[in-house]
């Protein structure tokens, strides 16, 4: 069933105001009528079962129902990335919202070749942050989640750093450690066998031209631990996704 | 160090001729200079560690080692799917690569939107197969694999269904199976469990609207077990990275 994602503030006793594209595609992409049925989410994380009662240059739906969605995680996953240019982050970030991704930071590393313009106005990285917002929703309704993953402005590396104290678990993406640390391993002492007291997570990725050594020694003497996705080199906009894919199969195959 | 795929004919004793776009790469892109090493890998599966030894509209190259490499996954892995665009196979095919994937095998399945043009020429074919070849290629040695993925010319989906028994492990990924079968517990029971025993194993991967209800009684009346790539709905471009990189995790981190 078609999935539209309606801010709360929308929702009137019963009834569910549905305005913008979502109209078009309800009208015209589905060619739905009055009567048949709709899931309806809230920026809340609330799933209703709703009925279709109107139709013209809104759509109003009528509430029949409140759903309970399973597809959430039990964990919460942040992907913290290397700047990398716009269109790579918007194709990381569609595929990390049907992978089960909570938060996707980018970082400023000194290797990224995508430099950040810190004298960007506000307006122009709000509007940045509308555009991935608007994929983050589509996504979001096309993989059946509820809940919107947060995406957020590059900050700098020092603060990711300063940042660690607040996961449970902290992995580093590297290549130069294939050899050294056997993830499936790693996974199962540092998140299985402690599952109940792991719940936020971070998952540190390199831009393309990967980490300096200023940057690594800096990780390296935090909690974090180090990992390789597999022994080939991943290209940047692969390696969320890898991993991303690796979390979500033990997390939800994970019986508490 | 930056790798070069050339053909075993090109090595004449202990001399390797490079030929076209690659020599642009080393000249313009690296700029390597007479002294500098070099990695070649054949398309029978050798790698040598090499110094140039000339540098004109062509590079030579003078084998100096044999290096083994452990960048394959040790089970032959092949992922079928149904046909999707030109564009969204040029992305899975790179990806594959860089997730270690051994085949790639679209199929004509009842559903797909993109329609195969069965009168397309033999040279039509052989052109797209290039392309694909060139983007394998690429992607080798990018992430530092030496044997090169095959990628196939679409087959019909009867003659999927006839080769399944060729393989010794065939997962069926389809959505609806979310709330029945728990993909870690098949991959522990299927592959981890009876590991030496399972060599070729098979994916099958529907189209973007899905198989059609004929498709799914076909391949349920085989020995293909049905499993869902997580709760959330992928799109058919995202399902086969998804389970490369897990079929990857549980392989490279088991030791026989």
């Amino acid at each position: 069933m078609q999935r539209y994602l309606v801010n709360k503030n929308k929702i009137n006793k019963s009834i569910v105001l549905i305005e913008g594209n979502d109209v078009h595609h309800i009208k015209n992409v589905m060619r739905m009528k009055i009567g048949e049925n709709i899931l309806v989410f809230t920026d809340n994380q609330e799933l209703f079962l709703c009925e279709i009662i109107e139709i013209s240059d809104t759509v109003q739906a009528k509430i029949i129902g409140n759903v309970e969605s399973k597809n959430e995680l039990n964990k919460n996953i942040t992907i913290a990335q290397g700047l990398i240019n716009r269109d790579k982050t918007e194709e990381v970030i569609r595929r990390l919202v049907e992978l089960g991704c909570n938060n996707y930071q980018p970082v400023i590393m000194d290797k990224s070749i995508i430099k950040y313009d810190d004298k960007m106005t506000d307006k122009k990285n709000n509007n940045r942050l509308d555009r991935l917002n608007r994929i983050i929703k589509e996504a979001s309704e096309q993989s059946q989640r509820i809940n919107l993953m947060n995406v957020y402005n590059p900050i700098f590396f020092n603060n990711l750093i300063k940042s660690i104290d607040d996961y449970d678990l902290v992995l580093f993406c590297h290549v130069e450690f294939k050899d050294q640390n056997n993830i499936k391993e790693v996974l199962k002492a540092n998140l299985i066998d402690n599952y109940p007291n792991i719940n936020n997570i971070l998952v540190i990725i390199g831009p393309e031209s990967g980490y300096s050594k200023k940057e690594i020694d800096a990780i390296m003497n935090t909690k974090a631990i180090p990992i390789s996705l597999g022994k080939r080199v991943l290209r940047t906009e692969t390696a969320p996704l890898s991993i991303m894919s690796i979390l979500a199969y033990e997390v939800e195959n994970n019986h508490e």
